[in-house]
């Protein structure tokens, strides 16, 4: 592993169901909870006191998804230079450049791209093909069937893996058609394919989402197995992490969303280092979608470069550092997650329920300063037996619970990269949240039971928290 | 079927191979040539003359794309309005409209959508949903997978079918991810399912690509076994074709590439009947591509408002007729498509080596007027026993050969919506082409040798067409 992982998710190897194999035994959340496991509970009930009077009728909350609305501010204060106009004439033809493999990209995309990468330092360009997508998510699709369509061995669906905690989505695009191609392998930690020379695919998420943790491969590079990788590098940028070096994979993917913001753009983009492998997603992108918007190739090429001016002018290329840095984009951007994971670790500070996973500080070369990941999500923990997204539903927040990403539901994603006052709203609320013994609570006051099986997994009684109060 | 069909493609009940079935005995082409076949030919030589002089260096003109350039000259005169203008900080969000199924789509968009199917008068938009994808390729995708994963009966993969010849890519898309949903099952003419209550999906193409003709259900309206439709009318616009009714099916597919001509922003919708197909189909962009670039749905919304608006300034809504239609933009570019289809018939007028399809007049109920089709794409017949589109390609035009439409390579599809000069330059060029016999054929003259084999197929002698001169 090339970073830090989160201490409970992964050191047994196995991230999936730890509270299934009692192994939970490490330290979690930079506030130092300690969950220590109690194989022994039957049907104990906790209650976790909600926060006092009608939490129910409170607005919901929606920290499920990783909408970038975080950066709306800075886009709305310095702005003015990414505004574009087309005309109604203008991008007809299906068509961009014949001399790319990439036939419809912009020529002014790919220069910006290129340009933004060898500025911030997070990933080599040179040796390698560009191809555009409709966000990074279809360039995924379009690495697996370049990967499992060229190999010489077809006769089985080649296997896709990833290190749990793994993006929730990885599976349901694998699955959806029901590929012949390649076809879910699950957790990488566990992956041991009985025929050692069968291809399989391996997914690196580096920084990971749903954790934020730094990622190397797990199965493909320690085997001679003819492992394929897909690096997908969407929080690889010095506004969430510090960018240690240039990453220097056979297939890379970014996307806007991440890097930027601009989710609603749908621009996504892939660095190949095989001229096949780009060719063959390419057709792939030609088959599905016959090349990508014009419109948003052309405004996220000139939002790149206007990002690209703005460390320029800041620092000059390549000699960034400290406080120059600081005014960039990236470093603006840095600020207000970093003020965000402050807040969250506060909230949770001295709280008895949540945990939140310790990262490191690392030295940034874009930044030139040292400062610990600031990821775009938080991978929340709850004392163990709790189901940490049932818990935040029965306080009207929506989360993305633990088993969608293969891991235990004691955990839950939360979305750092929202609107502000929705995230200062959570804070307030789950600031409310404590562990209320059953003997220390007093008559009357409402609280929300969790009931745990034998194997010490939470389980709700009658399959509703919000009307499960005492 | 509901329109004229090409009389040698289909009359038989199969399109495919007709050389092979050796029933091609109809009349084709508006200027009345009669290709007779001969069953008997074993290696007749038959010379096809070129232009004279150098031919192989001629320019490259490519008809096999249909990228719509023909609208770019009236969006340059009359494009003004379209013009859009796009802030730094707008359309971050992934989310357009959480009050429709398709929550990515622009409320903008789905309001100038139905207003101009209204104003046309070719689909009827109440009571459906609409699905925006990434052009309606995609949606074409959505629509196999929303059929296919809903249906009770999934042992077996659902077979796609279309009645020859079929859009050629129709093929390559159900193959592409080998999907145990569903599968191609070719031509829908010789579609005989020995289960006959298995499920299956069919796929109408009107105005067809590429022979221009309207169609309707093939196999699904004769049968009780559960076919399911998807229609295709990408098309089905008063610029190439009488609008005779407004559409009702189940699934329709549009594309703003083929009613506006702009390709490049990649925007296609789905007018859905089922809510529950529209929430399938959503899910599978949802899943795929995570919705559709904000930016083009932005500028479709707007050029589809300003054709609307176009439209009701010349004639008010609902009252089109004769002159006030004709200056409207589907009017105009009306024009523009019949005034190539004149050119055209005109260049292969009194040639005997090519046909082209009749298509009567009918009366358009948007325009007030009887007009012929001014169709896309030309469906060029040859001469039995010639390879049209390898015919072409040794002239240096390339075209889409007819065993790609699941038909015979007698016939080549031609664009008709290329840039003016190209296709200018393409007529000048096939006016030169035509038939000289053997025996006539004087010596020292250039010409292009097709060598027939015992089934009366063309097939070349060294693999190189363009070097086998005489």
């Amino acid at each position: 592993m090339g970073g830090k992982k989160l201490d409970n998710t992964s050191s047994n190897g196995n991230g999936t169901n730890a509270d299934n194999n009692n192994s939970n035994n490490g330290a979690v959340g930079a506030n130092s909870n300690n969950f220590n496991s109690n194989p022994n509970t039957t049907t104990l009930k906790i209650t976790v006191k909600p926060p006092p009077a009608t939490i129910h009728q409170s607005p919901v909350i929606n920290l499920d998804r990783g909408d970038p609305s975080v950066f709306e501010p800075y886009w709305k204060k310095n702005g003015g230079k990414c505004t574009i106009t087309i005309s109604g004439h203008e991008s007809l033809s299906y068509f961009s450049d014949p001399h790319s493999v990439c036939w419809y990209m912009e020529p002014e995309l790919q220069d910006a791209i290129r340009r933004v990468h060898l500025i911030v330092g997070n990933a080599r360009t040179e040796g390698y093909h560009v191809v555009v997508g409709t966000g990074s998510t279809i360039l995924f699709q379009a690495a697996l069937y370049a990967l499992s369509s060229s190999s010489a061995v077809v006769a089985q669906p080649m296997k896709v893996v990833c290190a749990a905690p793994y993006y929730s989505q990885y599976k349901e695009q694998v699955e959806l058609l029901q590929s012949r191609l390649y076809e879910w392998g699950g957790d990488a930690n566990t992956y041991d394919d009985e025929d050692k020379t069968a291809p399989f695919i391996e997914v690196v998420t580096s920084p990971n989402n749903p954790d934020g943790s730094l990622r190397e491969a797990t199965v493909a590079n320690k085997t001679e197995n003819g492992g394929k990788l897909i690096h997908d590098l969407a929080y690889y940028w010095p506004n969430y992490t510090p960018i240690t070096r240039p990453e220097d994979h056979d297939i890379m993917l970014f996307t806007l969303t991440k890097c930027t913001g601009h989710a609603g753009s749908r621009i996504g983009w892939a660095l190949v280092k095989d001229v096949a492998v780009a060719q063959k997603m390419t057709s792939f992108m030609q088959i599905t979608t016959i090349g990508v918007s014009k419109d948003s190739q052309l405004r996220a090429a000139r939002i790149l470069q206007v990002v690209a001016d703005d460390c320029e002018s800041k620092a000059g290329a390549f000699g960034y550092g400290g406080d120059d840095a600081d005014r960039t984009f990236f470093g603006e951007c840095r600020k207000v997650m970093a003020g965000r994971w402050e807040k969250l670790r506060e909230a949770v500070k001295g709280n008895d329920v949540f945990g939140l996973p310790k990262y490191p500080k690392r030295y940034c070369n874009f930044s030139g300063r040292y400062f610990q990941p600031a990821p775009a999500f938080g991978w929340l923990e709850c004392k163990e037996g709790y189901d940490a997204s049932a818990l935040m539903k029965a306080n009207n927040v929506l989360t993305r619970g633990g088993d969608t990403f293969g891991a235990s539901n004691r955990y839950t994603r939360i979305s750092m990269i929202g609107r502000e006052e929705e995230f200062d709203r959570f804070l307030e609320r789950i600031s409310g949240i404590h562990c209320v013994n059953e003997d220390e609570d007093k008559e009357g006051e409402e609280g929300l039971v969790v009931i745990h099986d034998n194997n010490g997994n939470a389980r709700r009684g009658n399959g509703n928290f919000l009307h499960e109060v005492k």
